[in-house]
């Protein structure tokens, strides 16, 4: 591991003092800012994350602000996804795609009003995306980043936490959906939603002045719960079988080779961007399919930069686009991308500095 | 400084192996991808810039390559500068703006055919905003990032060791124009280019399983001259006042404000993307400007993952967008980017954790 030398093309989030004090020790980077990635005792927090409560500095996730009379038109025409029964308050995980149906990010669009809609974007400009083809299309709509910075508060405890601090009507929210709101006077809304699966909210603030107020407030209700610091969990994610747009995508993936079908409405208006590609990809079949691979020995395996080439015999038939050593599992674990000729049972070989390690494909998610 | 974690969504460079053989220290991701900065000696590393040779791993600088019976209308579409005249072999620095005149990259513009161009970008994704415009206006063209990954070698001797490699006629070419060829059968093409002023070269590698190769060579034909490793320098490209998009602009910036008037053309077609805007904003003149601000002191002030603020008494004029120890100047300067009514000369404060550094705003370049 290397450091990051300190430059304002990448920014802080509103957490980063606050992380900084609880101790983070390594950084990726995601929408041009800093997300944390770890604080030091990687199988404390793992645990944490599966049998208590876990706070996450996850500002990264920006928001791709649309605002105006043609919010909800433009939001339709970026998402193969019907939107019309998406009501205020709802959100709803979508696939953006190119005009070739390629995937280009996955983010939750939250629906604020019928003229105010966020795209809570994964790492890739959607800024850029949406404000040429709203620009080309004529739309009046504004895009904007707005002053929005997510805190997620995952596991299992994480509910207990949060009716805490903004009250038991928090239990009743459905998953994805959210509520404005405000806790001593610091504007954010709740949300049940977060990249794993073991439950929990993310808040999002909407003042950057208030990041180390409001992490302290979380650190402070989550006491009784022995809350600690985290970040989405590269471990928990694998084993839980969530998506990394762009870590486990390349510039050719769509929806349905990374278990993303099901959120494509080919029925959509035409005018929704990438849909003919789409409904053509589908009556094709894709070429790809996202499965598991568990590798065998005892050793943890780090991760790397890059995709692993998986070769059955010669053929390599695909790419290994994460590995984690699962601490539930005792093996080390990943997704596959790869063609639809291999099948879950399906033995493989991963290729690691060079050499085989021996694999099976299998079913995601792992757990 | 802290970590950076492993993730398939931050890729290695073709040079990557090599700059970790050669005591890579630090990175910054740019693009989606890791560039080296710093070698461990900062200020040797900066003098031998100055008076020497130094080899960069730039792979970080992508191609967004524009092919097909529309390339060159799109090119001309995506960027306010008449390219009417531009030659096959010729490069261009361009502002690419969006449809409301905010710059959103300063690449080169290549021009490697009448049907083939490439835009080597700075860090941000112009891959999505070209292929929108393309596929909203139904042009026949095929965008993609091809395998072209720049290395650069620049300082007062880099002419020499690039000359010794591939012949006496690259010292006939002139600035930003390159030349298609290979050297021990890798693909490559040579331009005089780089982002320093002290003259240079960047090697266009169009074999990305060459780069180990690639830079041993440049490592083994610059002996003569003491090449050494390094990066685009932060204290020599301030000084020489060049601009570093996403860290220099932010979100509202136009090509006016920040010195690059002088290659935006007003008579472009009105199909060019943001020309309307850029004509208004013109006409209107530009609400900041860029200078640059001597600060006093006498230690070294290291930069951020911010701007700092630049007050003239109790009123904020603006924002100082990068910090450096200039070594020829014995002191800390940087860019400002302020109201129009601040003029060079005046007395300012940047606010640095909290408290005002006394300085002075100056014209750009600073040598």
């Amino acid at each position: 591991m290397f450091s990051i030398f300190p430059s304002a093309r990448l920014r802080p989030s509103p957490f980063f003092e606050a992380t900084v004090t609880d101790g983070v020790t390594s950084f990726t980077t995601y929408n041009h800012m800093l997300m944390p990635t770890g604080f030091g005792k990687p199988e404390e927090e793992y645990w944490r994350i599966i049998n208590g409560v876990s706070m996450w500095d996850v500002a990264v996730e920006r928001q791709v602000q649309l605002k105006g009379p043609d919010a909800g038109k433009l939001a339709q025409i970026l998402s193969p996804r019907d939107l019309s029964k998406c009501a205020v308050g709802q959100g709803k995980y979508v696939a953006l795609c190119n005009h070739h149906g390629v995937l280009i990010n996955d983010p939750i669009l939250l629906k604020l009003a019928d003229d105010l809609y966020w795209f809570s974007i994964a790492d890739s400009n959607i800024w850029f995306w949406a404000q040429a083809v709203a620009a080309e299309r004529g739309l009046n709509v504004e895009i904007s980043e707005p002053d929005v910075s997510p805190l997620a508060v995952q596991g299992p405890k994480a509910e207990a936490v949060i009716a805490s601090m903004f009250g038991d009507w928090v239990k009743e929210l459905k998953y994805f959906w959210f509520k404005e709101t405000e806790i001593e006077g610091i504007p954010v809304a709740v949300a049940r939603s977060g990249w794993s699966k073991q439950g929990g909210f993310e808040i999002y603030l909407m003042d950057g002045s208030k990041g180390t107020q409001l992490w302290n407030m979380v650190k402070e209700a989550g006491k009784p719960w022995d809350i600690g610091p985290g970040n989405p969990n590269a471990c928990e994610r694998v084993e839980s079988g969530l998506l990394s747009f762009g870590g486990d995508t390349d510039g050719q993936t769509n929806p349905y080779e990374v278990r993303m079908g099901k959120y494509v409405d080919l029925d959509v208006p035409d005018d929704v961007v990438g849909i003919q590609a789409l409904r053509k990809i589908k009556a094709d079949g894709p070429k790809r399919h996202q499965l598991g691979v568990r590798l065998e020995g005892s050793e943890p395996i780090m991760t790397a930069f890059h995709w692993f080439d998986i070769m059955q015999g010669n053929q390599k038939i695909g790419g290994m686009t994460n590995i984690v050593w699962s601490w539930r599992l005792k093996q080390n674990i990943g997704f596959a991308l790869v063609s639809v000729d291999a099948k879950p049972g399906d033995a493989v070989q991963v290729i690691r500095d060079g050499k085989p390690v021996n694999g099976t494909l299998c079913e995601l998610p792992f757990i």
